[in-house]
């Protein structure tokens, strides 16, 4: 990460081509990545190949040149211009045989078309789904550079991904518009956020939007718990309460809530998830109006915050960095206030959870917000 | 809606003290109208009593003098600080008898306070149903001003009401935000936006937004128009598409879906509506990813934009500009650019819809807008 | 207007292909209007160039063509994906002569070029400059649609231009900003808006943001007057006050205040505007520490609000449709809420100002709000 | 920092009631700062106690109870409700004398005051001159905690203060709004920011925004290098660029530009500052149109984003939980990700100003932004 002025080109690594592709689901921030990666390598004379789709592209040789023109304006703009998907594994590719589709490893495939295409290493933005097969590439001996991406950061080995503190200022700006409501009608409202098995953005929206209860998977609630601080709010005079739910909360003994699914899909159509069981229950319990908002997909679009844009901007160029570096099978990663690089091994088929001490929950607890336990 | 610099104390009218209220759903604006109504009284050195929650407050006597530091600060802010419910009827109010929940006429009791007040009119601030009680009240002696209320924009004899534009800003927000996940994703991204009897908040978001499909309670659509659309859009290299869908629109032939409730309050916590019917149809049609949004209490809330401050204000002043000249049983309201002031007996009970003439409804089908009929 | 569905072709109009222009300053809206054109131009299956740089491209034969994938995604983007000067007059276009740079007329040439491309009928899209030069083409035969394009609003004929509802936006934001610092601080706040010879934008913005003081070209202000209003305000307890001040105002009696330019350029770089002198004149009279923002060219640039995008997506179908109506030498624009054709004859060479009755000048003295005078 | 569920009441210290005060500029979440200080005290059952206006209350004996219902909305709201000034400091007070105005020590009757009220313990939100002052008073025996408040960022010792972070989003939005028109009208667009010793909001705005130039006190200039990479720009077809200026910066070999002031106060009305200059610098040098903004108070107010109410919520907790652990001399500040206690006596009289090796100017340079050394 030293500063480039007068640098040397690095010896060791003979990096003449880099490829970039962007996997899993929409996050604000990746066009910003992918910006900073070839303008950082147009700088050093590097060129760089754009793979359509993700995974999707590398299998179907979907490729196309990446130029500093390509890349101009992006970085206020959401998505991704090199498309993506969260399907097409290249290990257990959809195929069609003879009549019938078949998933086969077509793994080989991308690596010779790699070859051919001269390409000496490859950046990959994604999740742990994207990251993972990242991975496996890089044990079959592809140079590989991973950049951590999800909105609900829950990757390992980074304090930060990006697209999170794009999708919390998302749900904070949702809560204040409950707000008002909810104190002129003396409500309960109720706002879903995402996070299946981790807390994150409901944690920190929560704290931004001045939740009086916030319920996060890590923290199995009791229904009791909830209505009483509604209840000892209502008390104090105030007639309304504001409730955060993570998509993955559930009740104390009970089990994650099934979404009703409406076709076979990995990412089904909702039709009531846990911020619908809660509010049903709660006007049972509280006899207060209750009403619930599920933000759903709002929280992966947009253009990404100004903090956002930084963070992925550092990370488009540490990527490359790295990949001049010769430093491979690593993924970027903010770890304080700097970037570092840490081993893919590390980061990936695991999960980041709130934990019991985090100093985020704590703060909260400390001023009185409830997390139902 | 003279200058008053100069002007002289209106002769006619004796009004010393007017009570205002605000009824129905949250609405953003509200507290810009009550402001401004505020400031225009003392300006004249006429008295500001607030009924608290709407017509409740008027039958529980739950009053409260509104003075120039009581609206300091709140233009900018959502909701009411007056509190606001969408029951409450003093024709039929709710109330304990003996062992039992009775609904009782209490209108009377409504009438006797004001003049024990001293109250000399009301400016009522609601939609269909709260300005309709309050021209009851009206039929039975009380001078009564109303303000036109609904983010729907489906008031009579009003070119705009308050609320609207920015409801439809939000909707606008939100598609700006679908539209990269569609892109990105090749998606349909279906948003569901609220308008149960009238398509108003579709049609104008949809066309800020750069929707390709809007559906509207107006037009019963078919299915196969919209499937074609779409895949018209795929054949031209557009593999994503952007719906808008009203709450309240409908098949061809069909009927409004349906809502399954919780509780069996008025407004009840959904589950499904159009939106989720209509990403389940399409899907299975066009074989595309579908996904929906439904955008909710979102559009309720929030500090108004600066077009609704404005038309907020020039209500608010004009409210108490018709008390002063007399001019009762009246709606303030917009038409073209002017405000004026309608009967209300022409205004209430009655629907507005988007006509087959309407300009903005022609203006996006001349564009290649698809509405499904 | 009339819906298109099932239409004929329009028998008495020949158009086969329009050219588009945007000429004048930065306005937000510009995108959608040329987006709007050319998607109803496809529609109908009408050819669209695109001419770069306003009038400039329109002499150097700068021309491109526009199709629907050159539109897409511009809707909410500020700026003009055709550039933009407000410079470049054809009828005296600055030309190099030999060694030296004169003036010539070489608008026989733009004739002779539309003649040459094919081109039916322009659309020139731009405020009261732009406009002239697009009505001297006309009275020379070109048949022409005019746009109107100004964030000041001061166009003839037409209630709104678009851009200017964005401008009330923008202004209106930094006064919010503004607010709470003057309240936590004790301050005079003064906020330079745009409008050199109209008051609109001070005047809505100053509405929306709840300014204490609107001073407007159209009426000269008295320091005296402003003095007492902030001191009668400190007398009731509140120790800060909101002043929007166009830039174009000035005192009873003065000048406008002349900007200290450093170009001979006609929108030069200004040092210090009547903002600065009047924050100095007030610092004096009051003894009350006063802070200057000047919002500059912010109010230019920025997405379209959504009030905006669908005014200006009105005004592209219309400019479209009056070409194909054969309505030439008209200027498209809003009166009420309908969109009308008027001759630009009388649009042009003329100044709408805020008139003394004007009904949101009234509400705002209703209120209290001073003026100055 | 521990959780409190079942937490004991912490023995050693016999905290009963906390004063709080906010000193120094304007800036975004200091209310979300009181708020939670606030509410984490009542959680414990500690008193607390508002100082209006920075120290001038603690001289004056301004002093009010803060309960929960004064910081009950408060979160959203730029400024402070406790008011603050820049001026009045306890050791040199502006104090009238018979007939003149003297500077007199009146430290001695703050303590006094302080302890005749039972206040156990002071928080002093404040940048360095707050932070100095409640520094001085914590040397008399003081029981003192500090909240590290500047825009600036500039503060030692902390890696981050709260406000920081909205004054750059606040930046990057102007920077987003000044591309669409550099871009249309082929200009250079400047923006002067904040920063008159320290260039962070410059550096992370510039690389949210995506300046082309970013200019810093911390590394003079070169008129030269600046010219050239415009021109370089336009050799590659981008005939735009956007540059960023901190207040502060200024040409090698130069001095800071001299404001012109217009009173005699510390924060004058600035009349035209380097943006003035270095833009007409550039007209002469590169004869491109070019075009200053200067930001101003903007960044000042407002709604805190999500990332500062987290940070100032973090702090205001962790103020109270350092009371109470009867740490005190100390100032609460964020390390990496961790909230931690600093000895205010680092903190003060110094100045944390960007690097040469600071990690967000490295990635800068990398992407080749262009710093005019």
């Amino acid at each position: 990460m030293e500063p480039i002025k007068g640098e040397q080109r690095d010896g060791q690594s003979e990096i003449r081509k880099l490829a970039i592709l962007t996997g899993g689901g929409d996050c604000p921030g990746l066009n910003a990545v992918i910006r900073a990666a070839v303008k950082t390598a147009c700088h050093r004379g590097i060129a760089v190949v754009g793979i359509q789709d993700g995974f999707r592209g590398a299998v179907e040789g979907d490729f196309r040149p990446l130029e500093l023109k390509d890349v101009s304006g992006i970085l206020p703009r959401g998505g991704t211009i090199l498309g993506t998907t969260n399907r097409d594994n290249p290990f257990a590719y959809p195929t069609q045989v003879g009549e019938e589709r078949q998933v086969q490893d077509r793994s080989a495939e991308v690596l010779d078309r790699f070859k051919a295409e001269g390409i000496d290493a490859l950046i990959a933005i994604g999740g742990d789904g994207s990251l993972s097969i990242a991975w496996e590439f890089a044990k079959q001996g592809l140079k590989v550079v991973g950049v951590p991406k999800t909105i609900d950061n829950d990757l390992m080995c980074t304090d930060l991904t990006f697209g999170f503190q794009t999708a919390v200022a998302t749900a904070q700006d949702a809560l204040d518009r409950l707000h008002t409501t909810a104190e002129s009608h003396h409500r309960i409202m109720i706002l879903e956020v995402m996070g299946r098995y981790a807390g994150w953005i409901a944690l920190y929206a929560g704290v931004a939007g001045g939740a009086d209860v916030i319920l996060i998977p890590e923290i199995p609630y009791q229904l009791e718990s909830i209505a009483e601080a509604v209840q000892r709010r209502a008390r104090l005079g105030k007639h309304f309460s504001i409730i955060v739910v993570a998509e993955g909360a559930k009740p104390l003994g009970g089990d994650m809530v099934v979404e009703r699914t409406m076709s076979g899909r990995t990412d089904p159509i909702k039709l009531g998830g846990i911020g619908a069981k809660l509010a049903a229950d709660l006007e049972k319990v509280t006899d207060m109006e209750t009403r619930v908002t599920v933000l759903g997909h709002l929280q992966r679009g947009g253009s990404p915050i100004a903090v956002d844009r930084v963070l992925s901007t550092r990370y488009g160029v540490a990527a490359v960095e790295a990949a001049l570096a010769g430093d491979f099978g690593m993924m970027v990663a903010l770890q304080g206030q700097d970037i570092v690089r840490v081993p893919m091994a590390e980061a990936v088929h695991k999960l980041k959870q709130v934990e019991p001490d985090d100093p985020v929950l704590n703060a909260a607890r400390s001023m009185g917000i409830e997390f139902g336990d």
